[in-house]
């Protein structure tokens, strides 16, 4: 690969998520060259997904490239990229243009989809976890509501207005809520004729209650907003099968529905290379309090599993984790390179939260647990905060308060890739 | 088709372009009830698509949505459907969803690429008549960059960065300006170890001067701003051939590139079913100066060659003329209706006009004909004019402004279309 040869150690970092950026950002490159690798030339701010695939913001609000934050760096370079595998014997990233040496290697790539090896799930469900599957979600629902004008079959009609959500997480608690304020406010409108009513929202969970994540106070007050909205919820309840619109559970209850949205599970993923002894849990990593694999090799964010008497259980996969994470290598590198002592990390705890839609959220943080109005205003400050780039900032500010008084967000187009006719 | 039947005169309109949008909106839905069909949700603001394709602007500021701007429209509906062909013996369309019968059609299904025959460059290059095509030609051309940083081979890198436009209308024109300013001020700041002079942009086009359609003074400035921009002309010269990344031309002078820009040629496109003794020049559909292609059927915009005394050689394809006859068409329906005469169209027009860049474009209007900033100045307050819809007028208008005092315009994100790892 064509990155120059220097008098510094070389840093490679793969995957420009919450971790891998912050890192790239905060490291100091009088020590160190810098090589960040991503197969997107930006990053996407996750945890806004469900609003692009909902129409309420554009992608280009929730996602920022990668070159621009790092303008301002000296002896850092990106790479669009893909990873192949790893040699850690002798310090070699093999990629699809070449290999590059490194003399640390630091794994950021996060978390792919995890569909349990079930195939035919694979094959139909729509997952949530890029921009280009959101706006896959996103085009794919409103084609269905311009298809279901089109038929006279009712029972096809049904099918078309049906979306099943399998995880009550907070992906998939936020996408139902979003869906259900479009339904009850948006689409009449775009939709005049066609009885919105007959479209449903069903959320499946397997765990007791949806937000198992949280405590039960939130759980029980977002199953509230949920059902307030008009989400029909089933917990305890796993989905086995999702062939030819036909979706069928353990429970004995069946759906007939053309989009079923993921949002069930979560895998690290990584480069091949990786010792199977080191994988854990969820398919992450296994790195020490120090977030380190080998003498050479870190892991950060959702592809690391910490394993410490501190944390037992791991760290959640959390933007969160994963950006303290790359604020804390950054810290230590920099610091080794003055001939510093290295210290563990230790996570700070901010909490967790997850709007269900106007004025209804749920927010913990520390011992406090709040519901409801107060709720929503912290979860969009806090949003907004996080959002790197002052014109994202902006524009999701202008389109969240737009929408707040006129009910109207979004343009939704369905804007669908270009294809040759021939080739 | 799903459409209620009531007793009025049902008008259907095949395309939401600048004519078929206007003639929706001002068509008096008391007297008449109206179809309009389009294969995409949205109206394409075509003027500025190559700001799209040169990462200016992102599609939602250029694409309005169709359902919205009929909204408090009473008898009026959209239907995202494809049209097969039409029988105007029995006054029926066919549809990919079944037929649609009618009192009036209205053919306002616009212009597609003509690639003239040429098979090999209609598989190589890249057009820019659509959305989703701009949107391919700008993740192309990032690519190639991102690319051209990652290969030793200088040739190759050379290839990846030459950009062929053929075609020097406006189109080929302002794409070409909006490449050298992206060169010059631009991507340098993004790409810092890419060596940005090596980036070339050629336009060729077969007339003798640029901008032919506009007058020779124009057509001087324009050639002028090109070339202090840095961009290559080769005036009376045919593209013959693009395969394996190379062009041939008429002339002997050969060019190596990896994006070919198609600008050269449009023709009208039009459902089947249409007497081939009614297509003139162009492709397009010849009436008479009523608009008129029979009793029950008019035609409007690109598609349309009006042949009359008054326009011995048909109007050209340009917004203005569309809009103002889909506005003259609506009147005259309006006035049948209430029993008034019928009255032929009559075109004003009000010139056209060329941006090559920042403070350089060109304006013609009546016998007005100025260029440099002021001109500048009018093309920006023309567009931002033309362009459908509150929020549009002020996010292009946000982007712009910015731009110019920034030099730092628009996101630049590669989003690819998302794909199924099966099936």
């Amino acid at each position: 690969m064509n990155i120059p040869d220097i008098d510094l150690p070389r840093i490679v970092v793969i995957g420009a998520g919450f971790a891998g950026l912050k890192l790239a950002r905060q490291i100091n490159t009088k020590y160190h060259q810098l090589v960040l690798i991503d197969k997107n030339n930006f990053h996407t701010f996750q945890p806004l997904l469900y609003q692009v695939a909902s129409a309420g913001l554009e992608p280009d609000s929730i996602a920022y490239p990668i070159r621009k934050t790092l303008r301002k760096k000296k002896n850092t370079f990106f790479r669009l990229v893909e990873v192949k595998s790893l040699d850690s014997e002798t310090k070699t990233l093999h990629t699809n243009i070449g290999t590059l040496s490194y003399d640390y290697l630091v794994i950021a790539s996060g978390a792919g989809n995890n569909f349990f090896s079930n195939e035919t799930i694979e094959e139909n469900a729509i997952p949530m976890k890029s921009l280009t599957e959101a706006l896959d979600l996103r085009s794919k629902m409103l084609e269905n509501f311009e298809r279901a004008l089109n038929t006279q079959d009712l029972d096809k009609r049904n099918e078309l207005m049906n979306f099943v959500i399998v995880g009550a997480g907070p992906t998939g608690v936020e996408l139902a809520g979003a869906l259900a304020e479009l339904r009850n406010k948006i689409l009449p409108k775009d939709f005049p004729d066609l009885d919105l009513r007959q479209m449903k929202i069903h959320l499946i969970e397997a765990a007791p209650r949806v937000l198992s994540a949280m405590s039960e106070k939130s759980s029980l007050k977002a199953n509230k907003y949920l059902k307030k909205l008009g989400v029909h919820i089933y917990t305890e309840t796993f989905v086995e099968n999702y062939e030819s619109n036909l979706v069928t559970t353990s429970v004995g209850k069946d759906f007939r529905c053309d989009t079923l949205i993921w949002a069930a599970g979560v895998a690290g993923q990584f480069p091949n290379g990786i010792d199977s002894n080191k994988v854990g849990r969820g398919n992450r990593i296994i790195v020490d309090e120090n977030l380190q694999l080998d003498d050479a090799t870190f892991v950060l964010g959702d592809t690391a599993l910490i394993n410490s008497e501190k944390y037992p259980e791991g760290l959640p996969m959390l933007a969160s984790v994963a950006m303290q994470q790359g604020a804390y290598l950054a810290k230590q590198l920099n610091r080794k390179a003055k001939n510093k002592s290295w210290k563990p990390f230790v996570y700070n705890d901010k909490g967790t939260m997850a709007t269900i839609g106007r004025n209804l959220a749920v927010v913990e943080t520390g011992k406090l647990k709040f519901q409801g109005v107060m709720a929503w205003f912290v979860w969009m400050f806090v949003h907004l905060m996080l959002l790197v780039g002052f014109r994202n900032r902006v524009v999701v500010f202008v389109n969240w308060t737009w929408n707040y008084f006129r009910y109207n967000n979004g343009l939704r187009l369905i804007i669908r890739p270009y294809r040759k006719k021939k080739g």
